[in-house]
């Protein structure tokens, strides 16, 4: 017999959903769901919606109330051992009497994950774990890689023309892309934790960097009201110091916070070549600041350095159905490849129109480019 | 009251996609459907197959046979007027006594658009024009075309990485698209009436230029049987003599029309830049060897002055998710744009997925790049 049962499954994939309520506001906490049905009835919802708020399971509790007496608990993530700002899921559960606690997978802490099960299991309830365990992990990708290695999940975006162009030769690039894929971009500023960007590329767009309700799609304005709108911390390397006071940067919404040689918030770690060591700044961003998404936004010199060093996630291509021609800027720098063996391979997660331009998510396949420096 | 019913509809819908399965052998003849109906039931179909054998309504009348007295005939193309190689269509279906005849479009051929019609409504048939003319419009771009315009339908293959590279900086380039990507292109080929590289590209490649049956996608290899495959006339634009004996060229399937300072097969024109002017090449192709579509396979210096010159219908990218960076070859050569509005404006037409690449065609929107040079 099948360890879950098909309402197992609907249960579970409703419990996914809902955790897509708190898509632009839980970080750095996980999105999570809660589904608790008693005698194949739903009897509890929730999911966690701001950190500091009640935990998924907390509400599909309260929404339960006395009903949660012997009943089975879906939960996309595993419940939590600990005493926080709250007392722990797990411990809310016993006390609620429940009988089974289904969930999608287990904490991706190493630290505290199976902690939750066990306490469960030593109060006498029935624990299953990994029903829809990917698609829950697909939740998560930035809380589980800062759980796991201490790094944020890396997007980063690119715009180009369809012969690979970001800008003429004069600079001349706005704009390439269609308003719509600028609108695009605020949808996935808004679910970033951090923005990065260079004191050039501020300079060069006068960029501000917020997330801009009134650019949100009508859809998403419905879904989460401007009053409710996080501003993500805009992180900029300017080790030169281009940045002036003039810049709609410093007008703007959302924290600052600059890298450069005089500040010392986040430390401006070089490696051997006195250039940023961006992997340490990127962990540095994970461990004091609890980025789970970062969101770069920056030409071909950073956009080269971050593919060479390995440290992207997932490239955000637009392309607009345009022709510059070769004496147009390139998306990235010289990589020198000499064989079609160290060429970066990617791999395309999604492709869609947005507007009059095309959308391509890819992830990073191999690490072509870091295996041919290394050897 | 519509002038076209429901019914109507349905019937010429039929009559567009039998016209479709000619789209491999027609050429230089457009593809034509005809659908004959008799108190609302289909008694004749047909479609053009090939030059020199019979049209679609002479297919479709012998199929009706009898039933063709008192019919309605939807035909997607206006019938011929003219006695070519068989007598004319609008004869055969006045001899056939039917009640009504409705076209989609009216014949391209300005010297002869209107006859047909006029020779069936001389007759007593009721006609009527312009029942989904844009979808039978779609059917023939290159014969029409070429009719409108004395040109062929010109379509440009372009591969590069995401990055919009087509080779690293040492030439290397097998091979950036999948094997998918490369199969597609053969349909593509297959679909032309001839195509056309450079002496350059041939002998980089050693490329065969053939329409490789064996590299067809199953369905199409149903659909369309290798001891009926038309190689496409291959045309090299060779001015400079790189071309030598040893070449795959020589040895593969198809005709071959070499464009160089000697042979005269086609006279290799050059305009006031000593630059062979491809308008006239194009015109010719048309004209003396009746191209209705020309599948372009080249680098970047044909690319660019195609694009330049506005010559190109269509552009078909296969885009693999690969990086290389800016040190490979370009797509296009440079184009020297100063300003954002002289950036030539593509239109998207189809993208979708083939194998792990993107393919994405486009049409030519503005001549950007051709109006700042006349300026």
């Amino acid at each position: 017999m099948e360890k879950f049962s098909s309402r197992d499954r609907q249960m579970m994939l409703r419990a996914i959903e809902l955790a897509r309520a708190g898509v632009y506001t839980t970080s750095p906490n996980p999105n999570v769901g809660c589904v608790i049905t008693n005698n194949d009835r739903i009897v509890g919802e929730g999911f966690h919606y701001r950190a500091g708020q009640f935990h998924a399971e907390v509400n599909a509790l309260r929404m339960a109330g006395a009903c949660s007496v012997g009943a089975t608990v879906y939960v996309t993530l595993e419940p939590c051992a600990h005493y926080g700002r709250m007392p722990p899921c797990a411990e809310g559960l016993i006390n609620a009497r429940v009988l089974k606690v289904i969930c999608a997978m287990e904490d991706p802490n190493p630290k505290v994950s199976g902690r939750g099960i066990r306490m469960l299991q030593d109060a006498g309830i029935e624990v299953e774990v990994g029903l829809f365990q990917s698609d829950a992990e697909a939740l998560n990708p930035g809380f589980i890689k800062r759980m796991k290695k201490g790094m944020p999940f890396v997007q980063l975006k690119m715009a180009a023309s369809l012969d690979g162009r970001t800008a003429l030769s004069n600079g001349k690039s706005q704009w390439i892309t269609s308003l719509q894929a600028r609108q695009d971009v605020q949808v996935f500023r808004a679910k970033s934790d951090a923005i990065l960007s260079t004191g050039k590329t501020v300079v060069e767009d006068n960029a501000s960097l917020s997330v801009r309700w009134q650019d949100f799609p009508k859809s998403l304005q419905i879904r989460y009201p401007q009053s409710q709108v996080r501003q993500p911390i805009r992180i900029i390397l300017d080790r030169s110091g281009r940045l002036h006071d003039g810049l709609q940067l410093f007008k703007s919404l959302g924290s600052l916070l600059i890298v450069d040689s005089k500040q010392e918030k986040i430390n401006a770690p070089v490696n051997f070549n006195n250039q940023l060591d961006l992997s340490k700044v990127f962990m540095s961003l994970a461990e004091q600041y609890h980025i789970n998404y970062l969101w770069i936004e920056a030409g071909e010199t950073l956009a080269s350095s971050l593919i060479k060093s390995g440290l992207v996630d997932e490239l955000v291509f637009y392309l607009a159905p345009k022709i510059i021609g070769s004496d147009g800027r390139g998306l990235f720098g010289a990589l020198g490849l000499g064989d079609m063996a160290d060429v970066l391979e990617l791999k395309i997660k999604d492709v869609r129109q947005i507007g009059c331009d095309i959308r391509i998510i890819t992830t990073v396949e191999s690490k072509g480019v870091v295996k041919q420096e290394e050897s």
